[in-house]
């Protein structure tokens, strides 16, 4: 085992209160909670949507009969990913089969899509304003083989539908989306080891998660 | 980036309702959430404790001006671990410096201590009755330069005292410590590749975690 790291890049969003959220989403809370017999170490009390911050969408999400978090493959979320650089595309535009195209993707990819939105997180007028994947940039994901597919904004989704074509098709092909990454502008263009990794919540649609790129020694 | 991942080991507890909790922590939930405005997406809420399942501590924990989870270094949450058999140690028992010092433990490994508790998580009499580190344990951890330490039980401090000195050494040293694993019966007596990572939990004092053993294709 001589497995060496140099260098980790943190994709992940804080969790904190007055974090933005997709409208209607729980509202996180982090609150000092007392061990009364104990009153000697600090402990608190998290109350968190499945779908908050940097979050994993497990089948389950669009799909009643799906895959929960926790019975997600891990192997699906972690290896050699892709960093497309679609910074062109604007907010409230779709990123289509033509855009995605012009990269080299392979099979078993994990495939992180940069739009510079991570930046934007603040800025409450982006959570119903932004990207969104095209279905036939679904399905062109599908068609390569790709592992799992990561986002740099809130949802893969248009805005304000009330279907949602893109979840359905990459989540009923068993491919996890990861969602509201950050800092992909530091890789972007690369081929980097990723890794997100869920909180393992039982029977649940998704679940917070960490999310890295390892740069390790060679 | 040629890593390739052969095979993942998951050392985390499922989070559920009903899941075993230190005495006094918060009652873990997961409630379905309706979105009345898309009703077309399964989304959940999610109560937690900061040190639920598989967790955690980070310096703040028992040091009021100590680091917060979202301050604790990644590179020391991963890389290569020494996972120590001390199965010998029972349940109320001390590990100690001389059960420590039998074993190959170098500068920067990440410690893991394998007792066999991890498969008892479900019976509650083990919550108030586990193995504890010893002082002179802890101290001796230090000096080896230990990048952090992981239990396979509830806490390394023993059970019921009104100081924890173990959390106090390890913490004071900025070395974090990771409680609750399980799994480790599967790579006891090895050196693993070892990563956890704990949610991004703005200034908290420790953060429900995924942790993993990998092997990567040589």
């Amino acid at each position: 085992m001589k497995m060496k790291v140099r260098r980790v890049i943190d994709l992940s969003h804080t969790i904190m209160e007055g974090m933005p959220v997709y409208p209607g989403d729980p509202i996180p809370k982090i609150v000092p909670f007392s061990n009364v017999k104990e009153k000697v170490s600090s402990l608190s009390k998290i109350t968190l949507g499945s779908h908050t911050g940097t979050h994993i969408d497990a089948p389950r999400h669009a799909i009643e009969s799906g895959v929960s978090v926790d019975g997600v493959s891990l192997e699906k979320l972690m290896g050699e990913a892709v960093v497309l650089d679609l910074s062109h595309v604007e907010p409230g535009e779709a990123i289509t089969f033509s855009d995605l195209q012009q990269h080299e993707v392979k099979e078993d990819d994990i495939v992180l899509l940069f739009t510079g939105m991570g930046r934007r997180w603040g800025d409450e007028k982006f959570l119903t304003n932004y990207p969104y994947l095209s279905l036939d940039a679904t399905e062109w994901l599908v068609k390569r083989g790709t592992k799992a597919v990561g986002v740099d904004w809130t949802s893969i989704e248009k805005y304000g539908g009330k279907e949602h074509p893109a979840h359905d098709k990459l989540l009923s092909h068993n491919i996890p989306v990861i969602e509201s990454l950050v800092n992909l502008d530091v890789v972007k263009g690369t081929r980097i080891f990723f890794i997100c990794l869920p909180l393992k919540l039982k029977d649940t649609d998704g679940a917070p998660a960490r999310a890295l790129a390892i740069e390790f020694e060679t």
